[in-house]
């Protein structure tokens, strides 16, 4: 099937559109990389599966209200923001973290709102990062759910559960062993936390979703997991922090996001995103703890930080290799550009 | 009265200045304006009418000390960060929040500097905010005074009194009902917390204050205030914070903004101002919790990231029409000159 | 001696750029200043001379490795901020501050690893400032202190002993009467905590290591350091913190930026760098109760903040003389080229 041949179509475009909001998660410009995404939802949850959609479509009608760039709107970059909002609100306010509870109507518009607040944020963080060619990843996300999650609890009408899920290591025992479901349910559900899913099955679906696109950027984001799960392991980490996947979904978009995707693939650029992924393992520790006072959760705050430090100093690195955004489209077709490009400058010589 | 008839005068210039300075909180560059906002104050209490007055002048003759830009000073442009952080310092360190309480010496040493240091940050918030065309707003006074009202409390010199002002709807009760009062006491008083009186008569003639420069403005800052107000109400907001003004002030503040001050009026500015002034309330009570473990205010921090979140991203969305901070004068003028730009490009074909 | 003629030398060039590296901290891009400045360590503590040292050279190499600038590398810049963050690892997670503890090998590898990471976070921080001309200061230590400090108190594998330092005004009685070892331990320990280093008489040598490479630079230090503890004590600072030299640290920092380092040494930098002092001392009592909550200590963060807020603005001041980072070597200098400049735009007419 050759992607991109609904993306143009008057009625099917739209779907198109929103499947690639939901890929764009994980940097996947895919709409069957999508499909496959929130196949791996509905595995998990049902209510999970329509909010993640209620929120792309909530934040990408925004965008073609405001008349942004059509380009943009279609590749998805005004949805996937709008999805983890969503998400992140339903699931923050439920009972039941892993499957979810059906919002109630002033929730709903709450959160439609949130998400179309994230368009927004979007061309304000793409507008102040624009001079430093780098991408807002999910900050608006990450701003936005921070801001809408405090106000949630102060109203009456929106009638909020207790945040039943743990938001810091502190809450964990330290005492559990590991074990082996440790490691292969860690990994599995580290990939699952991307989309909220406290789910290991889950986590390997959204897998296969990111391969169906991108070899590399499936590998990069196992490595990622993995470099989260036994890191923390290897400094003393909580268990039972460690198997819900916290210590590494940072981690595995890191590793995605400085693995090929915006850096040009090689040795250099490979070693740079095990840095990374292992700073983000460490550094949702930090973030967790410094946001406990407040009871908020860390969201993905600390893959945007870290990747945010390795990347917008990255020109004064000539080891590294950069892909502008604008130009970002997989680890393989960065790599071959590039090395395209080197060939026809050899080549003018 | 032409506006301006007192700008250039050698003597009369600074207090023309001075009440720019004073209507600036406002978005009102207008010497009456700025007259009659202090005969507002001047109703509540005559100590807050002369910090305000303290804290312009303070500020203003910092910025002419360091020889900065002669038209933004005779704007008032220097000024009116100074009168807020003036105001704050007071306002939350008497044990009368309303009336407020005559600074001892140490105490007017410490905000005369505050005021001072308010002319520094506008001045690099502005240099940050240049490549965007995005206006400080009053971040110079929030920043400033976040960090001089934290420092204050640990001084032995200055008799702070306990904070008697809640600052978080924790501190309220839920159970109190709604009545006529929580309505029309809690839109005028939403208006007066902008320059924090607690007393909604002073907020509606500062309303007037707005009308005399602007009608545009003055409507929106009604509207914000409303909407803040109502928005509170229908999600179930503690009656004591509504009526105190404290879900309003942001969303007025930001409903002026976006209301044909920074954006051209019509009616997507409108619907997009509108949508900013509900996002101020329900973001009001987000920040006022994250702030309250640390026991500090929100002052005007809502409306001002709800503001940049929603102008520095403007040029990405062709449904809006910006205004360029500075050019922007009146509603009504900006309106003026792009319809008078319209014409003069159709006429040119 | 010639100050460089060790910075091209294919063996010693290394040891020559690791000792600027420790002068950069006060801004001194002079080999001898650094190792005078190492000496006033090693009287405190060899293990805090050894740390300091590990701390350049895990951060330089890493600048080294990215290929970064070469001219940023010899002149210590990409080292300063590795030093302090190693520092502040040890001395934080130390049962005894004062000498600090020899770190365990988890410990050691995760202090490296953070200082790498600070080589990342100033290239980051120089491209976010560029436009401005204004320097990353020590924001890169300050962001990435706080970032590994939390975390590491989460790992079992690190052995952490309790913050034995306190870290906010709160925690010092106010009872105790200032003394004249207020005054010349206070001084002299403000200097020594730009180290991390609780010891008066380190304080002074480190005096010494500035005035070796500039006189102003050094009288700005001492001035700053007089200022903040005699402001803290003027307003009622608690006794312990004001002898510990807590409220000083900051103010001698940017006492030596504003004072002829970043702005042309004249009686209105003169002036404009002792207001800073005085506001960097109430601040740091603003920050530290900011972070108390999540037990977080202030760093030099208050200097980066004032700095910034005074420099970024800069422009827009015709009273100030500015040099840009990339210029700025000694006050001495800088006002030399200046006056030479004026010189010959006069003599050009």
């Amino acid at each position: 099937m050759r992607v991109g041949q609904f993306q143009d179509h008057p009625t099917l475009g739209f779907v198109d559109w929103t499947l690639r909001g939901v890929g764009q998660v994980v940097f996947q410009n895919n709409p069957l990389a999508g499909l496959v995404i929130l196949l791996g939802l509905l595995v998990n949850s049902w209510i999970y599966a329509a909010i993640c959609i209620l929120g792309v479509v909530a934040s990408t009608l925004t965008a073609i209200w405001l008349k942004a760039d059509k380009g943009l709107i279609r590749d998805g970059l005004f949805g996937f923001n709008g999805a983890l909002v969503a998400l992140a609100l339903v699931a923050f306010t439920s009972e039941d973290f892993q499957t979810g509870a059906i919002p109630s109507v002033a929730m709903t518009v709450y959160l439609v709102c949130a998400a179309a607040f994230t368009t927004m944020a979007f061309a304000t963080i793409a507008a102040l990062l624009g001079p430093h060619k780098v991408a807002p990843l999910t900050m608006p996300f990450v701003l936005v759910g921070w801001l809408f999650l405090f106000a949630v609890l102060k109203f009456n009408a929106i009638e909020a559960g207790p945040m039943a899920k743990p938001v810091s290591p502190d809450q964990f025992a330290y005492s559990a062993p590991y074990d082996f479901g440790t490691w292969y349910q860690g990994i599995g559900t580290s990939i699952g936390q991307i989309f909220f899913q406290d789910n290991w099955i889950t986590g390997y679906i959204i897998l296969v979703g990111i391969a169906i696109n991108s070899r590399i950027s499936a590998a990069m984001c196992l490595l990622g997991a993995v470099i989260g799960t036994f890191i923390a392991a290897l400094f003393g980490g909580p268990e039972g922090a460690i198997r819900d996947g916290l210590f590494g979904y940072n981690a595995a978009l890191t590793a995605i996001a400085l693995g090929g995707f915006f850096l040009v693939f090689n040795w250099s650029s490979l070693l740079y995103a095990v840095f990374g992924a292992v700073v983000s393992a460490w550094l949702w520790a930090s973030i967790a703890i410094f946001l406990k006072p407040i009871g908020m959760p860390v969201l993905t705050s600390t893959f945007v930080l870290v990747t945010w430090i390795m990347l917008i100093g990255q020109y004064a690195f000539k080891a590294l290799v950069p892909v502008p955004p604008a130009e970002a489209t997989t680890p393989e077709d960065n790599r071959r550009r590039y090395l395209a490009g080197l060939q026809t400058d050899s080549g003018a010589e």
